[in-house]
């Protein structure tokens, strides 16, 4: 699996500089382009395996696997402004704001999500087919998935009362839940085929990320995931380390792991990679 | 034409509410909804009328108009931010930010874009015209389009020099003309016909659009433009009133006005509305 995530790192890389070798030269699109650099890319990773195991092409799915890339990198500049979260550190580097200036910073994100949608629409997939994606990558995306879940963290933020595991179940299923949805269905939409083992390996997969980054928060480094750390219990914020403890939180991040392989056995032996990548989302320490 | 323009207006409108019907309560929706409140609607009109041109139905065209006035909508979110234009007042009330928080700004702004592409992904038109409209779209918009001209109006701002005459419409033609461009020759888009007609009718407008606009920043009144004025002198930003003189700036928007009348030539009579646009957009006063 590792050897797969560094394939398509390597390829999504280069899709999206080719993307944005098209565009004007000048700081806006620089500050894209550095926004792009690094991270996990574990979303394109769940396109690329998602869209394999329905026996699409990597090269038919490569636009998508970048979009999403280009669309969670649009949301972290944007998240890192100083009226959000005021990050100034992101996979290791000044984040774009600190780097250039927040005007350039809202601009970038905003472009970063435009190109996403053109990315999508390039598709070389059916039209249909691409509708179909669009329609799905706006319900992740827009107010009724990752934008709404931010926008109940800031509220969250300012509230009398931290939340409860409901509330903060529901906020990071649609915060970081809604894309990793999209991403891991991405593959099934593009086959024309049921969303549903898919669906619930997505569910599951995406609250143990969640998990996993907040238990990073408290026992992770800087260092290694080129963050800051410690934030969300300096805000006195509600997290499932704080609602579960730290020993309840990876017991419920490893059950979900394993919920998530589960999910999988519809597609045997095929879905390997997707297995592997459930426990690596809990075992990692960036 | 003012008539057709009234009953454009109801019916985005009644279209933007009913899209935003859908998303869950709260502050995000609230500052979505207020951000699209009023507003010349001129780009929905072009769009509505582009499409008649075409034997487009209405009911077929309005989610494409409603998208380009969701569009428009985050456009004027983001810019009157703080790090941006820092504008307190639009259409005649508080700026989202001043309303609500700059989080709140920049998120809403964020899911109008998103609401923009779902919109036009789910009109009733064939998959492959709704592709070809996303597409253009996404260059009207983003770092080649209308946020590139964003990007290079605010370098302006801090240049040493102000900027030239080309230079001013090469910044306009991107930050207001491709939106207009894009809306123009939507309804040729959606009938698969030629676009070049509208084109050369839309660049004119889109000019004409923005020279008055920057009469108006100097001879309006803020109660019948709804904004603040006056910003660019006191920027010290080159604007075609600076660089052409008054008189100057006058004298080019009506013969831009008279060169977009004379591109229509070949549609006739239909034109008219558009014909009249071209003259309403000269003599405006808000």
């Amino acid at each position: 699996m590792l050897e797969r995530l560094e394939d398509v790192k390597a390829q999504v890389q280069t899709a999206l500089e080719e993307a944005m070798s098209a565009l004007p030269p000048g700081e806006l699109t620089d500050a894209m382009r550095y926004a792009c650099i690094g991270g996990k890319r574990l979303r394109a990773f769940l396109v690329m395996e998602s869209a394999r195991l329905h026996g699409i092409d990597d090269a038919d799915a490569l636009p998508v696997a970048a979009a999403v890339e280009a669309l969670h990198a649009y949301s972290l500049v944007h998240d890192d402004l100083p009226a959000m979260d005021d990050d100034d550190l992101r996979r290791g580097l000044p984040t774009v704001h600190v780097q250039w200036s927040e005007a350039t910073a809202i601009l970038a994100g905003d472009a970063l999500q435009t190109l996403a949608f053109g990315l999508m629409t390039d598709a070389n997939l059916p039209a249909e087919v691409r509708v179909n994606l669009i329609a799905a990558f706006v319900e992740a995306v827009g107010a009724r998935g990752m934008v709404w879940g931010q926008a109940l963290d800031i509220a969250a933020e300012t509230a009398v009362e931290p939340l409860d595991l409901v509330a903060v179940k529901r906020l990071q299923g649609a915060k970081t839940g809604a894309l990793i949805l999209f991403s891991a269905t991405s593959g099934a939409i593009m086959a024309g085929q049921d969303t549903g083992p898919l669906t619930d390996y997505a569910r599951a997969l995406g609250l143990a990320f969640q998990i996993q980054d907040d238990i990073l928060d408290v026992t992770g480094s800087e260092e290694e995931t080129g963050k800051r750390l410690n934030k969300d219990d300096a805000a006195n914020k509600a997290t499932f380390v704080s609602l579960l403890g730290l020993d309840g939180a990876q017991e419920k991040a490893r059950k979900l792991s394993r919920h998530a392989e589960v999910a999988l056995d519809p597609y045997g032996e095929a879905a390997g990679n997707l297995r592997q990548l459930a426990r690596f989302v809990v075992e990692r320490a960036s």
